[in-house]
């Protein structure tokens, strides 16, 4: 058996997320049936971690263990062409045995988009948050500040994860205002992390929003960190904006 | 009566185009329909120009005269409730009142996106024509030059417009390299013309894209344009690639 490491890309509009599910169409079952469908084997794919519905991927790692020989740059074509279109393998290489996807990563980094404009676009109406009203980026950079490093996070996790262990170390929070396509501004919040809990960076950046809109005292996000309570921290924004931008080995 | 410009950003994808047509759905009879079941009147919509099925609009211009006395800004809001959201209003204005969208457009802008990597792209699978092929932009540069004037496109329109005038002045063709969203290797053809011939960009672009691949002396398109023959342009490419980017007047 050898071991092969993808790099998947996924518009998510269409799925009920990264992991298989009873009844419901996802990437990780798409893909594991297509692979069935060409090499006539029961493979199961294992991803870096769910994404929820809607949610999409630049870049989601994962492993598969296969009898095939198929060379990997063959098999990324195969998938390819036999792969919807809204999934595609940027990458497939040979992994050592030991490689998982989920176990061996280091860091993710993830991308939340808010469109910031006074009315929505057609062409990001799958891809970003629509947000009509002034935001004050200033305000939202300083309060993400408060987020690197080791942290309790329990406060930005909705109560299914309510008894694990809510301890993550966040490396990294950018908040990026540009304009996509020369055209539309938007504002990005990227955040890496050694890993996230359910709806995390939804949650934070929801709370990040709320300073954006001022609607938060100075230094919010530490005193909602300490709180230990999701109810202290702001909405949960929709799937649609979110993007795993990279895993990290 | 009032005359309003519109502006207006579409996603093509699951349209047959702008204008009205029996039984299929289009994005002029899309809106019209909206506005009717808005303001109880029945309106009829003058595009800058047709679009064809799967083509997009950064910024298609339009009219329409209309009695209800509603404010432009008022209607944009109401239109962008109303309309679904791969139809956008970006602006809304009183124009005069022989503004006419069609005849009175100066020039249009149209960009053709090619991806060039190895593989597809889950987010560009509408918005881009994806070609893996190593293209030579300089090579494009060098023919996209000779487009530049008054000339008889014949050569770049299908037969449908044998009989017309199929004069027409190219102000501008622009060959730009460049990483969309930071991450996807796309080629934009840009062209500016005072008017378009039905599919004119479109081979335009597919005869540029032979020069990109070398299968064209240098030379190449002068040499076509004074063919006046489709016959010997290179082919038309997908309606995905294609966008109106703004409308002159």
């Amino acid at each position: 058996m050898r071991n092969i490491k993808l790099t998947i890309e996924y518009d998510g509009t269409a799925y009920s997320g990264w992991q298989v599910q009873k009844n419901k169409k996802t990437i990780q079952e798409t893909t594991e049936l297509t692979l069935k469908k060409l090499f006539k084997e029961n493979i199961k794919i294992v991803g870096s971690g769910r994404t929820d519905a809607g949610v999409h991927a630049a870049a989601q790692a994962a492993n598969f263990k296969i009898k095939h020989l198929i060379q990997p740059e063959k098999l990324q074509k195969a998938l390819n062409s036999a792969l919807p279109k809204d999934i595609i393998i940027t990458g497939a290489e040979l992994a050592g045995n030991d490689f998982h996807a989920r176990f061996n990563a280091k860091s993710k980094v993830y991308r939340y988009t808010i469109l910031n404009q006074p009315y929505p676009s057609a062409f990001l109406r799958n891809k970003a948050l629509f947000c009509p009203y002034k935001l004050n980026i200033a305000a939202m950079r300083r309060e993400a500040k408060a987020l690197i490093g080791r942290h309790d996070f329990r406060s930005f996790c909705v109560t299914a994860c309510a008894k694990k262990n809510t301890i993550r170390t966040v490396k990294r929070v950018e908040i990026k205002k540009k304009l996509l396509d020369g055209r539309y501004p938007v504002i990005e919040c990227i955040i890496e992390a050694d890993g996230f809990l359910y709806n995390m960076v939804r949650s934070i950046t929801g709370t990040l929003l709320e300073a954006a809109k001022l609607r938060m005292p100075e230094g919010g996000i530490r005193k909602i960190l300490m709180k230990k309570n999701r109810a202290f921290a702001g909405p949960t924004l929709p799937a649609r904006g979110l993007c795993l931008m990279e895993v990290k080995y």
